[in-house]
C-alpha cells in the first residue's frame, strides 16, 4: 500500500508541462514503500519516478534530502537523481502535496539475503560515505540514540502485553547502550534505513540504492551496525558471520573502519537493535489488528539485541 | 494494495528461465487492482506484466480467461496478450500461486472521466464485442442476473445498517428488474467490469483495454450498460446524456445495437446498477472499518438505480 494520494491524469499533465521530459507514456502506481505515494512514470524520454511526500515527511527537510541525493549522484552513488523542471527546482506540489519527479533505477531487491549480496552491499554503503563528504548541510537524526528514551516511554506501559518482562528487559539494555555509546567516532551522512528493499541489484551487483528519507548525519558506523541487524541474520535469527565479514571487509575496501570504530561495533549493533525495536513495538502497540498493513514483529529485534548484547568485541562480527 | 504474494528473487529467476524473454532488468509491485498481486517486469526484451491469481479467482477458469485475451489481441483489440513461455503454456506456477506474463501496454487510466473519453470508450467496448465473435468457448456470469437475489439474500438482514427502508427498495427493485429482463438479445463475450481503472489513454485515444477477470458470455447490450453506468454519471451522479449519447454512437459506428436491444437499455441498466450496488453492499457490510482497504459507498449505485428506474425508454439515454 504506497499510493496514498491519487493523481488526476489533469493534474498531472499540468505537472509535466512544466519539465523538459517528454510526453507521458504510461504511469502506475508502486506498491512498495510506505512513507510516500510513489508511481513508476515513463515519458517519451525515459523512465521516472513520481514521488508525493505524504504526512509523515517534514516538508521543510524535503530539500535537504534532494540535496543529499543530488550530491550522492553526483559523487559516484548509483541512487534517485532528482529531476528539475524548466525553473530549475526539483521539489514542487502535486495535488495538494509536495512532490519530486527521479530518475529510475533497473534492478530488483533481494526478497532473501544470500551470501552474495553483502559484499556488494557493503562496498555501496561505504560509497554512500565516502560521496556524502562534501555535502555541508547536516540533518540531526531524530531516531538516533536521543530518540530512543522517548520512543520506550511511549510504549512501555503496554510492552509486556507484546511479551512478559518486555519492559524491563528494554528499560536495562537502553541504560547499557546509552552509557556506553560512543562519543567521538567519525561523523557523517548516513542512509540510517538501509534494509534489502531499499537496495537494487541486477547480474550480481548493487544498482542503486533508494529511499534516503530517513537519512541524516550521525555517526558511520552506525550506518554500518544498521546493515549487520538488517542483511547478517538468518530467518531463525542465527547471527551469519560469514555475511557479516564479507559485508564489513568490502565496506574496508572502500573506506576503512578505525580501531575505535570496529571496537564499538557490538554497542553500534545493540543501538541499531533498539531503535528498530522501538518503532515496530510503537507501531505494533499502535496498529489495530484488522488493518491490512503488515505490522512488523517487535520481538524479531529483541532476538538480535540479546545476540548483540551477548557480543564481547568485534571479532563476534567477523574482524 | 495489490501485492498479496511476496516473488522471491530466486523464484522469479528460476520463472523466467522457462521464457525466451531475455534476463531481468527491473521488477515492481503495482499498487492498482485489488483481486490479483500484479508486478511491472522489464527484461532486456521488453515491458511486461507478471500477474499472480490469488484466491478469489477460480484456478480452472484462467485458461478461458487468457484464452479470451490471445484471441481478442488476435482479433484487433489492444489487450494483455499471454506470452508463452518454451514450452508453449502461459499458464505457469510461481509460488504456489498460478501466475502469467502478458504484455505491457502504454497509458494512462483516466482519474476523472471527461466528455472527450466517452466516444473512444464506447468504440473500444464495440470492437471488444466483435473481436470476441470467433472465441468459442463460453462462461457464464457468475455475477449476471442469476446471481443477484442470491446476493441480496446474504445481505438483506443487514441492508438498513447502511441506509433504513434499503432492504425493501431492493427487493421491489430487483423483483421488478428480474421480471423483465431481456431473454433473447444477443450473446457474446462481454467484459463486465469495464470500468475507467481498466481502460488506458494516450493522446486521446484508448491504448489498451485490462484486466479480462469478470469477463463472461452474456448479453452484449449488458455491458454497453455497465458502461452507461461507470462513465456517465457525474460525481453528484447526475447522469450526463452528453456523454451517454458520444459512448452510445462511438458503440454504433462499430457495431450496432439492434432495436431490442436499445428498448432494453433502461432495464439492463438497472440491472447493472443493482449488480455493483449489491457486490459494494456486501463487501461494505463484511469489510472491518479499520482496515486500509477503500470501502466503496453502496449508496452511489442507489442514486444510479433511481435513474435508471424512472427512464421511461432508450431517450433517456441520448438515442
Amino acid at each position: 500500500m504506497a499510493v496514498y494520494t491519487e493523481v488526476s491524469d489533469d493534474a498531472l499533465a499540468a505537472f509535466l508541462a512544466e519539465y523538459d521530459i517528454g510526453a507521458m507514456v504510461a504511469f502506475r502506481g508502486i506498491a512498495e514503500g510506505v512513507e510516500n505515494s510513489n508511481f513508476s512514470l515513463r515519458t517519451t524520454t525515459g523512465d521516472f519516478i513520481l514521488t508525493l511526500y505524504e504526512k509523515r515527511v517534514d516538508p521543510t527537510e524535503l530539500p535537504w534530502f534532494l540535496g543529499l541525493m543530488e550530491h550522492l549522484a553526483a559523487h559516484g552513488l548509483t541512487c534517485p537523481r532528482p529531476v528539475a523542471a524548466r525553473d530549475g527546482h526539483a521539489l514542487r506540489q502535486l495535488c495538494g502535496r509536495h512532490a519530486a519527479i527521479t530518475t529510475f533505477l533497473p534492478g530488483v531487491w533481494p526478497r532473501r539475503v544470500r551470501t552474495e549480496h553483502c559484499g556488494p552491499l557493503g562496498a555501496a554503503l561505504a560509497t554512500l560515505h565516502r560521496a556524502g563528504e562534501g555535502y555541508a548541510p547536516t540533518r540531526r537524526n531524530a531516531l538516533g540514540p536521543h530518540g530512543w528514551q522517548p520512543l520506550l516511554d511511549r510504549a512501555r506501559d503496554r510492552a509486556d502485553e507484546v511479551q512478559p518482562g518486555l519492559a524491563a528487559e528494554l528499560d536495562s539494555a537502553l541504560a547499557q547502550i546509552l552509557a556506553a555509546w560512543p562519543a567521538t567516532l567519525p561523523v557523517g551522512h548516513i542512509h540510517a534505513d538501509l534494509f534489502p528493499d531499499n537496495v537494487f541489484f541486477l547480474d550480481g551487483r548493487v544498482s542503486g540504492l533508494i529511499d534516503f528519507y530517513f537519512a541524516a548525519t550521525d555517526l558511520l558506523a552506525y550506518d554500518v551496525a544498521i546493515c549487520l541487524n538488517a542483511w547478517c541474520f538468518e530467518p531463525d535469527f542465527a547471527f551469519n558471520v560469514t555475511k557479516a565479514r564479507l559485508l564489513l571487509s568490502a565496506y574496508q575496501r572502500v573506506r576503512a573502519l578505525s580501531d575505535a570504530e570496529r571496537a564499538a561495533l557490538p554497542v553500534l549493533c545493540q543501538g541499531a537493535a533498539i531503535r528498530f525495536l522501538l518503532t515496530r513495538l510503537y507501531d505494533w502497540l499502535n496498529t489495530p489488528p484488522g488493518a491490512l498493513v503488515t505490522r512488523k514483529d517487535p520481538l524479531e529485534y529483541l532476538r538480535r539485541l540479546r545476540f548483540h548484547l551477548a557480543a564481547r568485541d568485534e571479532h563476534a562480527y567477523g574482524l
